[in-house]
């Protein structure tokens, strides 16, 4: 993978058994089929199998197996949130949208396919997530499926993830007069939304009760904002083919980041800061929380 | 509306009611935000809030009451399945799809507002109706939710109504060579399973059993073909302005339809002897499926 993961094996070891199982749960629910529906369903495991950290997964994963929830499980709902973000990614990329032409290192599925592939590949892997979530695969409990279903469906629209979106396309348009405030709030939407999700998707497979969800919610609050600030500062300083993307595109568009907004200096020490108040979260937690732990740290300390 | 529906004063208050219905529901649902998100949420109304025949919600409605089930849960659901069409319709108007310009007699909503909204906008929609199908208000049974989201995703995905849309763009692409087996198999999944899907969500919330389905699967099947025959001959020989949108496309483009294949006078009778074929699977029910019959022989005759 490349991932600066120097004697944090521990986090090494867990992503990669997650990238595993995600990238097998994706090949034994996308057979390709024999009939002119092909095309579509080979864009779908072009775009959702290899190539991601996977870090979604990951969290549903260990949350719910702090709390004792079965691994398969887990990781079948890890697998709908992941095709959540694949679809975003898709289109995201799209020519209208950010018109990248490469993610993950190869090229990106509307560069590789076509647009129009490109869109029902992604609408596609949307409608997967939830046929996962609502079939008894997941879980034989209806009540935790439809909890899972409204969880990520909330996460993923107009007043999360999508919503987010939406603020990032204004601030385009209009310019750079977001100020912190504003750019904190669209990215808790933008790719705090899902991360978050990612956490509450645990608790729910986990059964733990609403009440005991606060401090879970507080580190995926502070790994998400840790998490763009981090993303902001290799955007300004990372190395495109570690990346694997194009970088410098939002200063390149005189558009308002937190690197911008807070400089660097003040912007490392932020995510730090964020990083350290995430894993301060976990306090009650023994070492079957290290993982969350280490992912805290890691966030802030990649290099891609 | 300017429906043809004369005589027909069952079709046309079913239709009456469950557009006011729908209308409402959306408009509850999605408050304009004070922030920089409102422009999402403006496009979404734009597209969901009034035009639509709103059929597959009085399926899903009318199969529900049927069974005894309440109206106010059966035309949540319908909205769910209202928001995968209306996100579908905004998806395939987009200018690497159908690059149409007009959908309900007025502009589509790349064209009202622009691609990237648009794109975000039928992304949004998507959400919107699995987040319905999670949440309590549609039913308090979450077994009910459970198989909702799962009968709804199952369709609209990769193996149902996406599928066929990627079908068409290959059958669009390489030309003209598909025969009548092929449209047929194209149109059950394109325009057929989400046909299926109203049906289908009707009984989950009228408590249906499994066994208990296959002619409300039969009717679904012949009404959904005799549709898309229908269209196909709205397509040739109707009135653009009454449609409210570009004809004959299809010609012009050398595709094959049923008319192609068929001929005129044959598509018309195989539309009828459809639709009478899915009055006859309503032969155990008395007036409570009169609505469905009338569906039956509209889809049929209407002009638009």
């Amino acid at each position: 993978m490349g991932l600066k993961l120097a004697g944090d094996s521990i986090l090494s070891q867990g992503l990669q058994r997650i990238q595993r199982e995600i990238d097998d749960a994706f090949d034994s629910l996308l057979p390709v089929p024999e009939d002119n529906s092909a095309r579509l369903v080979e864009a779908m495991r072009y775009a959702a199998i290899g190539g991601g950290k996977r870090v979604r997964p990951m969290l549903v994963a260990t949350v719910a197996e702090m709390y004792g929830a079965s691994r398969a499980s887990a990781v079948y709902a890890g697998c709908a949130l992941e095709a959540i973000h694949v679809y975003s990614l898709i289109h995201d990329d799209l020519p209208c949208m950010d018109d990248d032409d490469l993610r993950h290192g190869k090229a990106t599925l509307h560069k590789e396919f076509d647009e129009a592939t490109a869109v029902l590949a992604g609408d596609s892997l949307h409608d997967l997530a939830f046929e996962i979530l609502g079939g008894r695969k997941v879980s034989e409990d209806p009540f935790v499926r439809a909890e899972l279903v409204h969880a990520l469906a909330s996460a993923s629209g107009h007043k999360g993830m999508a919503g987010g979106q939406m603020m990032d396309i204004v601030a385009e348009t209009e310019g750079k007069d977001f100020d912190l405030h504003t750019i904190t709030r669209l990215q808790q939407l933008k790719t705090g939304a899902l991360l978050g999700a990612a956490v509450e998707m645990g608790a729910i497979i986990g059964k733990v009760p609403e009440e005991g969800r606060g401090h879970l919610r507080a580190y995926a609050r502070d790994i998400g904002l840790a998490f763009q600030i981090a993303d902001d500062l290799l955007d300004e300083e990372g190395d495109e083919e570690k990346a694997g993307k194009a970088l410098r595109k939002d200063a390149d568009m005189g558009k308002a980041t937190f690197v911008s907004l807070m400089g660097v200096e003040d912007a490392r020490a932020q995510a730090h800061a964020l990083a350290q108040q995430a894993i301060g979260h976990l306090a009650q937690h023994g070492k079957e929380a290290d993982l969350l732990r280490a992912l805290a740290t890691f966030i802030v300390e990649r290099d891609r």
